[in-house]
């Protein structure tokens, strides 16, 4: 009799390929019970515009056809008002677009799975810098592609992917000349550039440098397609991003979207289009005032604490910075410990493809409490010091 | 020199058998301005509750713990709150099942496509009773799979696909017995059971049948995959659906889910948590109401108007009536000619995986408003009867 076949029997090589990633399992590691945490890159939620929210959502649920549109279905390409402020947003970053050139997606996560899915098949190359957001290299990781660096020799790789500023995890950005020569690589290469570009709306300091797009001539004839999202400027409960790009790829990303899942969701878009001036603006400054202390005062609880312990370069905005350990050989090891002293943060091997950033880590200054930077950090100094060598 | 590579030429498999569907293209005709609609099967927004929400709204955000949360990211399963309601609504179905087994999605159309992209490789058959939704089809089609009716002879299916009540478009139901040999079927052929269940709420006439997964002996040791959603008893927009499965399906669904958009919004579930007592009580039996008179409205002026050129059977909920015109040939031409005329409706064929339904066509009586009904289908059996034969 032939074996009865288990779930995984039955599952696609695309499902088998998805696992757990790295991240995922430190949540359950045991901890103090006063932790700090500089582990997960979540937004501060005291800084999310709650007023601001509420309001917006009275004015829509006050007048009851904009209250029906808002609970109704509505295009895949997403809300047409919301785009139109998201071509003249881009326009002030200099890349200048029209709505047929966007479309709304759930965060910018779904953005670039929906570009892995239109151009990576299982054996590609996707060239990305290592260290890199474990959300994308788990994408790469299902659609069966290997990660390579940028410039590595091989085959064309399927596509580029890049977080130009305020990377995720080292917080650097690529300066300028960089910049083009990455634009000039993907052309080089015949390939598309994938500009993941979350953080951009937080700088604390220096002045802004133009996207990757912006080094395209248009957008129409650009390879480089630009993703956004509403997660950190606004709030990530919302569930909404956006993916620039030319008008031809958009139309078939409308339609893989339209099979996956209709459409973001309605009265989210609706929120996020009566909120984007104040958004974009007074609340952008806020959230600049209030993430630049943060960063300031890990800036300084570092210089104090781990100078002879660790590397680090300042980072001009984003939720990040990057520590190598010289004295360190497992930063998940150490992770563990710290973890009962009361600190957390994510080992440096969540963020690559294979082996690498064994002696590092990310620390995240976003969520942490302002007052309990230093405390963390010293009580991670601790820990490093008092690691076997 | 080697040719420059178009767009399509970069597109993997699955983005280039991705099409528009048929019904997409329909909604550009020339109509006559004051045109009746049956044709898109969306809710009536001013059944939507509209006042409900926004009182569920403003308690969220009037607590600021509570709107930090709704508006920040929330676990990739989904809201614990809803989940656990979910157990207990299921259970009335007589379906026993704990949050374990319950994934939220971005609506059904979602649950579908992890479902699909879950079991179904290029390649693979599908079976699914014709004529079906044309969501469910795009979703096949997109992953490569091949259309056979239920029971069709051929290698082992990847899963058979069913709409068990209120079928759209057909607006009919299985019977008890019969929906206790499709089990027995997927059991047979060692498949998985699809159960798309989305108009279940809609009940205007007879008693409750138990849904497919009502059937199997267990959630755990099921092979039926129930799909819910709140689009029809609350609100589309809010783009919220769930899946009831085995856990161990559902830990891989999860893991999924994260890779392609982290988690459905977090406010929508939250407001869904909120209304959901009052959606499935009250507010059910409102719908029901609204939109069993429309039914009734529809059914007499079919009776009226068109005993005589066409067949149809009369749908016990949902929102559908199939129509079989005998004396008709192709059905989409006949919506160039009503849509002038003005009245709409869905073309037979685009409930067809490939050839069929040229001589049927689905009418929707969830939007048309009550007092124009009559109208409508006087000016479709005016269209038809003024066809060439």
């Amino acid at each position: 009799m032939a074996r009865m076949l288990t779930w995984s029997d039955r599952f696609t090589p695309y499902a088998r390929r998805i696992i757990p990633s790295a991240i995922r399992g430190l949540a359950s590691l045991p901890r103090a019970a006063d932790t700090i945490s500089f582990g997960p890159g979540e937004p501060d939620p005291t800084l999310f515009p709650v007023d601001e929210v509420a309001e917006r959502l009275n004015r829509i649920m006050a007048e009851p056809a904009v209250a029906r549109a808002a609970l109704q279905y509505g295009p895949t390409e997403g809300d047409m008002a919301l785009r139109e402020r998201l071509c003249g947003y881009m326009a002030a970053k200099g890349v200048k677009c029209s709505p047929a050139n966007i479309l709304l997606t759930n965060g910018s996560q779904q953005a670039l799975d929906l570009v892995v899915e239109l151009l990576v098949q299982p054996g590609a190359t996707v060239m990305a810098q290592i260290p890199c957001y474990p959300g994308a290299l788990q994408i790469f990781s299902a659609h069966g592609a290997e990660v390579v660096p940028p410039g590595a020799q091989g085959p064309r790789p399927a596509l580029i992917y890049a977080m130009a500023t305020f990377c995720n995890p080292t917080g650097l950005s690529l300066a300028e000349d960089q910049r083009g020569d990455l634009v000039a690589l993907a052309r080089r290469l015949d390939t598309v550039l994938v500009e993941d570009d979350p953080y951009e709306v937080l700088r604390y300091d220096g002045t802004e440098l133009p996207p990757l797009l912006g080094f395209e001539r248009s957008v129409e004839e650009a390879r480089t397609f630009y993703l956004g999202t509403f997660s950190k400027s606004v709030a990530p409960g919302f569930r909404v991003g956006w993916i620039v790009a030319p008008s031809e790829v958009i139309e078939k990303l409308v339609l893989m979207k339209q099979s996956e899942d209709l459409q973001a969701g309605t009265l989210a878009q609706a929120c996020l289009a009566g909120l984007f001036d104040f958004a974009t603006t007074v609340h952008a400054s806020r959230l600049r005032d209030a993430y630049r202390i943060r960063r300031d005062a890990m800036l300084s609880a570092l210089d104090l604490e781990m100078r002879n312990l660790a590397h680090w370069k300042v980072p001009d905005g984003g939720f990040f910075l990057w520590l190598t350990l010289p004295g360190i050989k497992d930063a998940t090891a150490l992770l563990a410990r710290a973890a009962v002293a009361g600190v957390t943060f994510v080992p440096g091997a969540a963020f690559h493809a294979g082996a690498g950033g064994e002696n590092a880590l990310r620390l995240s200054f976003s969520a942490a409490p302002v007052g309990r930077i230093a405390e963390g950090v010293a009580r991670l100094a601790q820990v490093v010091r008092d690691s076997p060598v």
